[in-house]
């Protein structure tokens, strides 16, 4: 493949800008791949495994570059990019990639220069595991990338960071801010900060020993303790800065979780059985999708074939 | 290896039963496998697959059996019971495959003769799909299967029970019926709660529609589908059976949750970051447990060449 960036600022060098820069090093996609994190450390591990250059400063690096990726939790975003502003390249493109867009739109998009083309972005993707060693090049294969671009986004700037993210292997759908908060609220959010809670009350039981929880845990609950599992800096960032949209779905979930309570409760077998069959569908919605597969082992093998899946953010 | 029970007699013929006699067979377990199930065109699939033999009654089916197994719904297993008791072998053992054990004990004991031995087990393995035809030999490799004999059990029984589970491919526990009960809706009757209303909240969100959801659906929701598209009926049955120690456990859950909505609402980013490492732990414990893996593919081919994991009831 050609190179559709001549150079490429990583500004944080987690899971997802290793996976980038590993996946546009295979394609050949960027002439040169500088990044920059706050640890020496990391930034060490990450020109010995895939940036062609570090710099000890987030401004440093990323002059000249036509594409700057902020790859930090959302909650340092505003301060990084007003660090970076007065050394942006103009024309260059400005994306992140942070799972909530309203709050980083609020906190990067004053900063940046006229000149700048800012698209927000979200690599739905992503696994447990975090730091500079656990990228990985097929992290985005068939996953969803979501583009949230102003209204006034330059075609052309657009077209080319859509090419980028097509070639590391995504899928794009573009939509705005506020939808995409409350879509990925319900998809990924509030499903974690329920996760998060279920190993939290696991965690507090005195009649039932923290080693027999571990020993007979399966799915569900070992499911639970893997999406419980991710980044914790990453995910307070997340429910602070998409408060508003998860409050919304964590209210609807406890209204609803009382009612089926209540029919456990009042022994409603009609109620449960009828609830327990509509739940059915969505699943075949999402095999029907591609989303998942309807293998006995979940796909497991397929899904290693075709890249991880896993946590999205 | 050599023949445990000279005849089996499995009552139910869905995924538990079917996975048994195809591990029985594969291993030359039982003599004969005898097989009843209320559907006509079960018992015709379960006969293709993997039964020597089916009958037209419960009663029929257990005649001359040393072991029987019952595999139906909690909710009807105390007819069963009732129907077979007088057709039991003396010395026969009857064990069953609920996922609560206090409400079938209530339901089937009374009805038992003396002189056949009641054991009954909880094995902690399966998938969301369910009937005849579901069921394969290595569901139980290296799974949990969970025994609650009286205290008054003959030990023999027990012994030549155990001897058939391991030869499954099973690891065996004992505990009282109570904390059996207690233990599996923290790990995952509880979990099985949650993750259907969270896939009913979905369901019911007008702002967001459902191919959005279906589109954009990857791990946690994706798993929240998983674990929501199990049977219906036995999840009914499973909450109404084992409604004490569900109702604890929710109640546990909407007052954790409750305090994680209030920091959201708050801003209190001190508390999630202590609270999200802290669920970190057990996810590690489940690792060094080995009933996990830490690949970043969350071992998905491992778990394949093992057998299924998936979901537990």
């Amino acid at each position: 493949m050609a190179v559709i960036y001549n150079r490429v600022a990583l500004i944080g060098l987690g899971l997802i800008a290793g996976s980038m820069a590993h996946a546009m090093r295979a394609a050949g996609l960027a002439g040169e791949i500088v990044g920059y994190a706050r640890s020496a450390e990391t930034r060490a591990i990450a020109r010995d495994l895939f940036c062609d250059r570090v710099t000890e400063t987030a401004a440093e690096a990323v002059v000249g570059a036509d594409l700057v990726v902020l790859a930090v939790p959302v909650g340092v975003m505003g301060e990084i990019a007003a660090e970076i502003a007065p050394h942006l390249a103009p024309g260059a493109t400005v994306t992140d990639v942070g799972s909530v867009k309203g709050a980083v739109v609020e906190a990067v998009g004053p900063h940046l220069p006229a000149g700048v083309h800012f698209i927000p972005g979200h690599p739905m993707a992503g696994t447990e595991y975090s730091g500079p060693r656990s990228g990985f090049a097929t992290l985005f294969q068939n996953r969803w990338w979501l583009l949230t671009p102003p209204e006034d986004t330059d075609p052309a700037a657009l077209a080319r960071l859509r090419e980028l993210v097509e070639s590391l292997g995504a899928r794009v759908d573009t939509m705005d801010v506020a939808h995409h908060d409350l879509v990925v609220a319900v998809v990924s959010h509030v499903p974690h900060a329920i996760a998060y809670t279920m190993v939290g009350v696991a965690d507090h039981m005195r009649r039932v020993s923290q080693s027999e929880i571990i020993k007979y845990s399966a799915a569900g609950f070992r499911d639970f303790t893997r999406i419980a599992a991710s980044d914790p800096v990453m995910w307070r960032d997340v429910f602070l800065s998409n408060r508003e949209a998860v409050l919304d779905i964590l209210g609807r979930f406890a209204e609803e979780l009382f009612v089926l309570q209540r029919a456990i409760r009042m022994g409603d077998g009609e109620h449960l059985h009828a609830y327990f069959s509509r739940t059915r569908a969505i699943r075949r919605g999402i095999i029907e999708a591609g989303q998942d597969t309807s293998a006995p082992d979940f796909g497991r093998s397929v899904d290693q074939a075709a890249g991880a899946s896993g946590n999205v953010r």
